[in-house]
């Protein structure tokens, strides 16, 4: 099966199944997560109350874990659920936003992916280093630079933690520590609309529910990512138009924009 | 006089006056439902310290709790306010958002009805059923099923509470325990752009501020949801496009607009 | 050199060095007002966690404080991090969102401007009226009214606080107590959007860390939010379609856009 039949598969799959995809993110960030959870057809749950946890996991198909806006009671609530998800299984994806920018988001990051074992961890480049360098995942003095030191990074930290770990940027790595791929396009709007890494690691997060594995997921999520992306870009004056282009590509995404946009190696 | 004429004349008469809407309402809608409320018309007000509820909710013109994203600190704030409104005879517009997931929703759900005695509750079926049921204003095993369960709910739950209550969803059924109407129309990609629910709420609170009755403030809250969304969706190609369009169709709403699209029965 | 001149170079160097701006503001806001600072051409960051503020002031090149959902816990945040920027000399924006409307709401106000010596301050006509009232900044009882009471009140406030006060509206009034400039144009549906004030403010936290002078950050900042919402209403049938149409404009805003559009007085 090719990437695009593989994606096109799983997106079908889920569409079908509209799994329950719980969101414990940031504030800046959980309108448009939700909305693309929605716009991709998934059904965002979006909770941090610790008297209710147990009860709303139990009816999750996955748990999304983004440290955006970080504080000591939000840390506590996602330490909970990263407990209760590994607990029962439930697929976790994790985003470690801001990693290496301060010692409290690279440790709360590296709390989460020990208690959670995370199925992903999707990343910026600087993040994944950060992380990877706090974990020991890396040799040393590195000496290699910019892409390459980011994919050095993801392999070391996907062997560190058992997990597929994404490095997202113009080219998204993604790798599970045996294997890698590439997967370009997209649209240089992206990163000027806030919330899109996060809505790719929620993304990946509600593939996590219906994929056979994490490395399939990540391919799904980041895929119709970019793909999405490069869609909405083609009728859109700059960020502001881009961003409702994005749902409504997502919305309407069809096998045949896989099989004609999407970019794997 | 019609429905639409009804509906209009509270809608000249809102953006008339203008009311001051205020909102404890989660974090994921907080923005959407600001701008809902600023495309309606209304002013809203968006603060939850409980050092300050009593000046603010001194110069709101409505209150409306929603219990979305809710937490300790955020509960207690709700019910001081539904306290304080209850006192002065605010009217209180409860969005019951989850309840029926996780106890801590329905329990805070039926507080906060008990506290500040709300003028209208709204919730899709799901969560009318569960309230309807927690507070034991249904009779013993309910044999009905579907939105037949959910009119009785809704019943039930009017006459418990002496309030309106709305069981929104692709007809809006609302009810204030002696006489009911169905408001059909809008459109299928309401449910997929997040918060909808919640602007509904919203915007039933803001007319709740100038209507004499709470169904005649809930008809014309969710008459004007219901038209804004099939206008917006005529030219939206997907969610993404039909946010947006869903604001400027609020925010144009014109009289002919109601009497060719408004349908209750 | 022309103001359009200079809002111009101003510009092309933010879009240049790409500024980091620390924003630690309101729920409400958070999101449009990272995607505002992106579209201009910064480097939003949003977070308020105690423990880390100072590694994140560190990297800042200017600091906004918003008080519009404010709570005792982010209060002592925005204190903390008022405190910080002070000693390190990190130029501070400060929107005191309605000040006057409670007491809780002025004197937070206030202290942050005691603690953090803001090189702006940027308020509607009332909060600036207000900070000046409880500032003691007005001769006792004030004759004048409309405009003119909040140009007054803008001027006394600046003195004695030693900064620019901008008190925005249909014409924003800039003044560094020694001087000032009106600017004008702009769009009726700026104020219909949630947050457009919130973004003046961080628009100008962003020009704070390029430019040479708080006057000069003031007059770019409130200049290019004037000419974008001018060129976003152009096409735009409400609200809605406004918020994304002023996204692009702001992201594409060329040297002749000022040359044509901006009125300062």
């Amino acid at each position: 099966m090719s990437h695009a039949a593989l994606v096109w598969s799983l997106l079908s799959t889920l569409r079908q199944r509209r799994p329950l995809v719980h969101n414990i993110t940031n504030f800046v960030v959980m309108n448009s997560t939700a909305n693309a959870l929605l716009s991709l057809g998934a059904s965002p749950i979006m909770a941090h109350a610790e008297e209710e946890m147990e009860e709303l996991l139990g009816i999750a198909g996955a748990l999304v874990l983004n440290i955006g806006t970080l504080s000591p009671h939000w840390i506590a609530s996602m330490r909970l659920a990263a407990r209760l998800a590994a607990e029962r299984n439930l697929p976790v994806a994790l985003d470690p936003v801001g990693a290496g920018a301060s010692r409290l988001r690279t440790a709360t990051s590296l709390a989460l992916a020990n208690v959670g074992k995370p199925a992903v961890i999707r990343g910026n480049a600087s993040e994944i280093m950060a992380l990877a360098g706090a974990a020991g995942a890396t040799k040393g003095v590195d000496s290699s630079h910019g892409s390459e030191a980011a994919e050095e990074a993801a392999w070391n930290l996907a062997k560190t933690y058992s997990c597929v770990v994404v490095a997202s940027g113009a080219v998204d790595f993604v790798t599970d520590g045996s294997s890698d791929i590439r997967i370009s396009g997209g649209s240089a709007l992206t990163p000027l609309v806030t919330g899109m890494g996060c809505a790719a690691t929620a993304v990946v997060g509600a593939f996590l529910a219906v994929a056979d594995s994490p490395l399939d997921a990540a391919l799904a999520g980041m895929g119709v990512m970019k793909v999405a992306a490069e869609l909405a870009a083609d009728g859109a004056s700059g960020p502001g138009s881009f961003e409702p282009a994005f749902r409504d590509a997502l919305h309407n995404l069809a096998a045949a924009d896989l099989d004609d946009r999407l970019m794997v190696a």
